[in-house]
C-alpha cells in the first residue's frame, strides 16, 4: 500500500511568462505528472491499454483543484512535488502536493495543491460518462496518508 | 465602477486531451484570459506599457486559485466566461468565475472558480517582489459584485 | 470555393515567456486555430459530431509544419492570422499563415508558417492510422489560392 | 567540444489532444527541452544568473524551427530526443533533434526537427533586440556534428 511519492523535475523555459516566473497553471500539470509517475510506480496507469480500443473506457476526471502559491519558481530551479494520498472514498481520491523549491538545499515550499479525482466509465458510442467504483487494481495500492489533516 | 465582465471563447484543438475534453489546467488559463480582457474593457493593462522599459514593474501575480468541475467542456465547445469581482482588499482582488457552456442554449455551467491576484512590486536589479496597494488606476474602477456570498 | 481566411486574436498572457515575447511554438498552434476558423466557416469540422461516437474516426494529422520568426510578438499585442491553401493532392493540404502584428495599423509580418495535413482514417479497435482520400465534403469547398510560390 | 545530446522524457498526459495522440506543438517544446538540457549538461544557461538583474539581457530567440512527423507518440511513450549540432555561424546555432520512440526497443524516429536560434542582446530600457556574436563560453563548448548532411 502507498500514500506518498516524491516526484522531481526541473522548470522549463516554455513554462515561464512575462513576469520571469512559472504560469500558475503548470502547478496543476506538476501535480497531475506526479500523479500519474505515481501510479505508474505501482504498476498502474489512469490509461491503460486496453483503453485504447475499448469504445468503453475507464478513466480519472478532476472534480476539483485548487493551489495555493507561496514562492514564486523560476526557469531551472529543480523542483520536487510530494504527493500524498489524503482520503479514498468509493468513487473517489484527493490528492495533496506540496511543491518544494530546491529541495536539496533550503527547501522551501513554493506552493501547496490538492485535487480530487474521480472514477468513471466514459462509453463512446452511447456519450455518457459515469462515475463508477474505484477499479480494486487502484483500490488494493492506494491509502491515506496517516497524519494528515483534512 | 464595474463588477463583472462576460467573456466568449470557444474550445481549441490543443486544449483537449486523450479523454476527449478539455484538459482541467485550461480553465485556470481561460479564467485569466478573462480577468486580462475585463480589465482591457476599462482601459486597465496587468503589463501597461511603462512596465517594459522599467526595471521596477507592478504586477498581478496570483496566490489561489480553485475550481470545480461539474461538466466537461468539448473540442469547438463555445463558451462564456462571466467573471464577478468578489472583494477588493487593500493589496488584492478576488474574482469568481462561471463557466457557461452553449451559452446561447442550454447554457450549463460546467465549472466555477475563483483566484485571488495580490499586487505586487517587482524590482529586477533588486531581485525582490513585494506586495503593494493595489493601484489607483485599478481601485477607481473596480467594486465588489453586490449579492455575492463568499 | 475558399482558399484564403483572415483571424483575429489577442496574444495571451501564458503564452508569452520570460523573455516577454510569444514562445514561438505558440505559432503553431495560432495557426492551426485559424485553420479550424476557416473550416468552421465553411461549416465544416476536423472533429464532427459523428466521430465522438464511431470507433472509426477521420481526422488530420499534420505530417509537417515549420515556421519562420520574423518579430517578436509580445503581451496583447493585436494579431491577424492570414491562412492560405497552398495545396490541395488526394490526401494531403498545405496551407501557409502569415502571422500579421498591429493588423490596423503599420501590418508588420511577424512571422510566416506553413503546414501540412493529412487525410486519415483511424480504427480505434484495430489500433492502425491509414491515410484516406480527402473527404468530397472539404474537397468541394477547398482550392489553392492562386499565385502564390510554393 | 560538444555536438550531441541524448535526452530522455515521458508523454505527458496534458500533452496528448482528442485524437489520442501528442499534440504537434509539443515536439518543439521536446526539442527545446532537450536544446536547454545540452547546454546545462555543458555548464551553460540560456538565462544565466546574471539576466535576471539586468536590463541589457543576452538571449537566444528562434528565427526558424520546422518539424516533420513520421509516427504518432502517446501517452507514456517513453522517448529519446537526439539533439544534434547541425552548423555553428557567426551569430546562429542550427540544431537538429532526431525523436525516438521505445528508445530501448524498437527505436522508431517518430519525428525530425529543426530549429534555429540567434545570439542577440535585448536592452529592455531602449526597447531593442539586436543580433550578437554568440558569446564566447559558449563557443568555446560547441562544434557541429560531423558527417551531417545540411
Amino acid at each position: 500500500m502507498a500514500s506518498r511519492y516524491l516526484h522531481r523535475r526541473r522548470v522549463l523555459f516554455h513554462e515561464t511568462d512575462l513576469a520571469g516566473i512559472v504560469h500558475f497553471s503548470n502547478f496543476f500539470k506538476y501535480m497531475e505528472e506526479a500523479e500519474h509517475a505515481f501510479l505508474r510506480s505501482l504498476g498502474l496507469s489512469v490509461h491503460p491499454e486496453e483503453n485504447w480500443r475499448s469504445p468503453v473506457r475507464h478513466g480519472w476526471p478532476r472534480v476539483s483543484a485548487k493551489c495555493d502559491f507561496h514562492v514564486p519558481l523560476q526557469f531551472e530551479d529543480e523542483i520536487e512535488i510530494e504527493l500524498l494520498v489524503v482520503e479514498v472514498r468509493s468513487k473517489s481520491i484527493r490528492y495533496r502536493g506540496y511543491f518544494w523549491k530546491d529541495p536539496d538545499g533550503k527547501r522551501v515550499r513554493a506552493a501547496t495543491g490538492e485535487v480530487v479525482v474521480v472514477s468513471v466509465i466514459a462509453d463512446r458510442a452511447a456519450g455518457t460518462i459515469q462515475s463508477a467504483p474505484i477499479p480494486d487494481r487502484f483500490r488494493e495500492k492506494l491509502e491515506p496518508h496517516p497524519g494528515l489533516e483534512m
